[in-house]
C-alpha cells in the first residue's frame, strides 16, 4: 500500500484509562484493577508509547463518583499524574483533562503552565465543560448548568487562560545580577479581564512556559462543541463509528474552521479506536466477544439509562430501546454521546443487553477486532480517505492490548510511512505540527498596543 | 551538651525558596536567578535534604505577582513541583501550601489526596487564606475578603476537605473480578455538606490515600491564625526573634491546643531560622553585612510600605518608621508580620533602611550568623527552653547554604541526637511522630453511625 497522500506521518495519541478502555478490562484474569491508582504504571505506559514515537499520551477526567462500585473509578488528578510522567520521558507529549466548568481560570492557566515548564513545552489541555448533575454537587450547585452555558463560560474561560499564558513576554525575565534586576516590568503585563464569568487583573505568577500556550484540545461533538473547537481547539478527539460518519465530521469541522478563519491544518482530527487484537480475526472477534459478556448488564442498563435521560425500569434487558426517546435538545449533559449512543442502537437494532455489551467496549468508541494488518489498514484507510489525521488510540485491554499494537502493528505503520521513525522536535506543538502562539502584548508581534491594552471582552 | 530532655531527635524542614530566603541572594556571583523554575534544582535540593534524614520539604506560594522587577518572582505551582520531587525521592516529606480562599475543597482534597497516594503518604498541607488584594483581584474579587471572614471560609474549607479525605473508608476498594465487585459501596459515602461558604456533595473521586489525611501546617500568628491552629495544626512555622518570644510562644499555643481539647504533642511547633554560616563568626557576620547591602533599599521600602499599609513617601529610608503607624487590628493582609515587623523597628531603633536590610535578610524570619557550632547551639537552646519542637531551616543562600548545614551543622546535631540517623516510618505522619486520623464514617472506628451520617455544619 502507499503511504498517505502528503506522505506525512500520522498524529498518534494513547489513550490511557487504566485496566483498558473496555468497561470489562479488568476483570480479565491477570488484569491490573488498581491501575488508575499506580503512578508507575503511568510512567512505563508512556515510555513504552515514547520508544515508538507516539506524539501524546492522554487522562481523561471526571469530578464526580458515578457506577464506583462495578469498575475501577477511583481515580488520581490528571495533571498531578502527567507531572510524574513528564519527568519519567523527555519527548511525548502529555495532555491532560480540565474542566472549565469547576475551576478558575488563573489556577488552570498557572498548573498548566508549570507542567510545561516543567516538561520542556510538552503539554496539551483536553477542554472539558464537564457534564452532569453529579459534578455541579461537588461544586456548591444543585445542577449542572445549562450545555449553552457552560460552553457560554467555556469560551471566557479559555480566553482568561490565554490572556494570562500571554501576560508575559518571552524575554520578560532577564536575570541582571548586577544592576539588580530580574524581569523587565514592561513586557509583564495586567490582563484587567472583566467579564459576564469572571473578573481576572493578572498578570500571570508564573512566566511564560516553553510552548506559549498549551496544545488545546477539544473532544465534544455537539453543535455547541463542533463550533467551540472550530474557533479554538488544535487537536479534536471524536467517536466515529463508520468511515462515512467519519468521512462527513471530518469534512464539517475542517469547513468549520474555514468559516472561523483558521487554517484547516491547525486542527488535527484524531477519532478514537479500541483496538482488540488477535493473530487472526476469528481470534480476535473472540477475545471481543469475552469481554462483552464481562460487562455486568444492570449496571450497564443503569449508566445508560443516565446517560439517555430516563428511568432504568424504562429499558428491559431484552427489549430495544423504547420509541419515544428525548431528543438532542432535551439533554443538557452529553448531548453527542446522547445522539451517537441511540444511533448505533437504531442503526444495528440493538437489544439494550446487546448495546450496553457494545458500549462497555468501546464506551462509545469505535471498537475493532482483528489481526495487526486489519488493523494497520483501517488505520490507512481513514486517513487517506479524509476521515483522519490521526487516531487517538485506546486499547480495550491495557497494558497487553497496547503492547501487542506496539509489537506488531507499530512495525507495519512504520514500513508504511504512517508513524514517524524519530521526533523530530521536542514539544507537543512541533509533534502535532502546530505553530507557537505569540503573546498578544508583544509590541513588535504586529498588534497595536491599543490592541494588547483593552482586556476587557 | 546533653540531648533535649526527652532525647528525641527535633523536627527539621527545609524551605525550599529558590536562590535563598535573603531578598538578594540571587544577586551573588554563582547563584542561580532562575532556581524557581527550575524542576531539576528542587528535586536535587530534596535529595540533599533526605540524605541527612530531614523530616520534609517545603514550599511556600503566592497568588499574585507583586515587586517582580526586583528579585525572583514567577514561580511553579507548588504541588506540581512536590510531585516531580515525590519521584525523585523516597522517605521525605513534601509540604505544600495552598490558599483556602482561592480554591475549591473539591479540587483541593483531591490534589493532595492524589499526592499522597503518589507518594506513599509523604503530603503536608500548609494552609494559607492568602492575604492581600492582588490575589483577589485575580480571582473575581475587588478586594480581600476581611482577614476575620478569610479564617471563617478556611475553618469550613478544611471541614469540607477532611469529610472528602474520610469520604472512601480505607478497606473501600475490594477489586474482586469474579464476582464483578470494585468497591464496596457501604463504604463510599457522601458527605452532604452544606454550609455558608460551601455546598459539596461528595464522596471524593480518590480514594482514601495512605495517610488518610494530609499533616496539616499552618503559619499565620494573628489571633485568629493561632486559635485556628490550635483547633486544626499539625505543625506550626512561626516567625520568632528572640529565645523569650520563641518561648512565650511556644507555651501560648500549647495551652490553646490544650484548651481546644487536643493533645499538645500533635503539634509541632518550628520556628523558622535562616542561618547565615561561616568558618568564623566575624565570617559569617561579614556574609551577612555583604548581603544586606545587595538590598535595593527603595524596593526594598515600597514592599514594607505595602505591609504597613502606608504610602511609600511617609517612609524616608534615613529615619525611623513614623509614629502614628495603623495597629494590627487595621490590617486586613497578614496581621502577625505586621506586628513583628513594627516591633523589630521599634525594638532596634532602626532606620527603614536598616529596616529594610534586616527584612530582606530574613524575610521576618530570625537571622542568625555564626560558625556551625553556634547554629547548633541556637538550635539545642531553643529546643531546651521548650521555644521548639524543631526547626524550618530558611538557608539565606540556596544551595550553598544548605549545603554548608549538612556538611557541617548536621553532624554536630546528630552527635547530639537531635536529628535522627535513619528513618523509621514511611509517612511524613510518622517522621513527625502523629497519629493517623481514622475515617468519621468507619462505623467500627467509634464514632455513632448518626454522627457519620450527619454532613451538615
Amino acid at each position: 500500500m502507499p503511504t498517505t497522500p502528503d506522505g506525512k506521518p500520522l498524529v498518534f495519541n494513547l489513550f490511557n484509562n487504566g485496566t483498558g478502555h473496555h468497561e470489562a478490562s479488568w476483570r480479565l484474569a491477570g488484569s491490573r484493577p488498581l491501575a488508575n491508582l499506580d503512578i508507575e504504571y503511568f510512567e512505563r505506559l508512556a515510555q513504552l508509547a515514547e520508544s515508538v514515537m507516539f506524539d501524546s499520551v492522554f487522562l481523561a477526567d471526571h469530578v464526580a463518583l458515578e457506577g464506583v462500585s462495578r469498575r475501577p473509578s477511583g481515580r488520581l488528578d490528571p495533571l498531578t499524574v502527567l507531572t510524574a510522567v513528564a519527568r519519567a520521558t523527555s519527548r511525548i507529549g502529555l495532555i491532560a483533562t480540565a474542566s472549565t466548568s469547576y475551576n478558575d481560570p488563573f489556577n488552570v492557566a498557572r498548573r498548566f503552565a508549570s507542567l510545561d515548564l516543567i516538561s520542556g513545552g510538552r503539554v496539551g489541555w483536553n477542554i472539558v465543560t464537564t457534564p452532569g448533575d453529579a459534578s455541579a454537587r461537588n461544586f456548591g450547585l444543585d445542577a449542572q448548568a445549562s450545555h449553552l452555558e457552560r460552553y457560554q463560560r467555556a469560551e471566557e474561560f479559555l480566553a482568561v487562560t490565554q490572556k494570562l499564558w500571554d501576560s508575559w513576554e518571552d524575554d520578560a525575565v532577564v536575570a541582571d545580577r548586577e544592576a539588580g534586576v530580574w524581569a523587565d516590568e514592561s513586557k509583564i503585563h495586567a490582563i484587567d479581564h472583566r467579564g459576564r464569568f469572571f473578573s481576572v487583573r493578572g498578570p500571570l505568577n508564573t512566566p511564560r512556559s516553553p510552548q506559549g500556550h498549551p496544545v488545546l484540545v477539544q473532544a465534544g461533538s455537539s453543535e455547541d462543541g463542533k463550533d467551540f473547537a472550530a474557533r479554538h481547539a488544535e487537536a479534536v478527539f471524536t467517536a466515529q463509528h463508520t468511515l462515512a460518519d467519519g468521512k462527513a465530521f471530518y469534512a464539517d469541522l475542517k469547513r468549520r474552521v474555514k468559516l472561523a478563519g483558521r487554517d484547516p491544518e491547525g486542527v488535527k482530527i484524531l477519532p478514537g479506536i479500541v483496538p482488540v487484537l488477535g493473530s487472526t480475526e476469528a481470534q480476535a472477534r473472540e477475545l471481543d466477544a469475552e469481554l462483552d459478556e464481562l460487562v455486568l448488564a444492570e449496571s450497564g442498563r443503569d449508566r445508560l439509562a443516565r446517560q439517555l435521560g430516563l428511568d432504568p425500569a424504562r429499558l428491559p434487558l431484552d427489549r430495544q430501546l423504547p420509541d419515544d426517546l428525548p431528543t438532542e435538545d432535551d439533554i443538557e449533559g452529553d448531548k453527542s454521546r446522547f445522539t451517537l449512543i441511540v444511533e448505533l442502537a437504531r442503526r444495528e437494532k440493538l437489544t439494550v443487553r446487546q448495546l450496553v455489551g457494545r458500549l462497555g467496549s468501546g464506551r462509545g468508541h469505535r471498537t475493532f477486532a482483528g489481526t495487526p494488518e486489519q488493523v494497520a489498514d483501517t488505520i490507512q484507510a481513514w486517513a487517506r480517505e479524509g476521515a483522519a489525521d490521526g487516531f487517538n488510540i485506546m486499547p480495550a485491554i491495557l497494558p497487553s492490548g497496547f503492547e501487542l499494537f506496539v509489537e506488531h502493528v507499530v512495525p507495519i505503520l512504520r514500513k508504511r510511512g504512517l508513524i514517524r521513525s524519530d521526533y523530530e522536535g521536542t514539544t507537543l506543538r512541533e509533534h502535532y505540527g502546530l505553530p507557537r502562539p505569540p503573546s498578544r502584548y508583544a509590541t513588535p508581534s504586529g498588534a497595536s498596543a491599543g490592541d494588547a491594552g483593552s482586556g476587557s471582552e
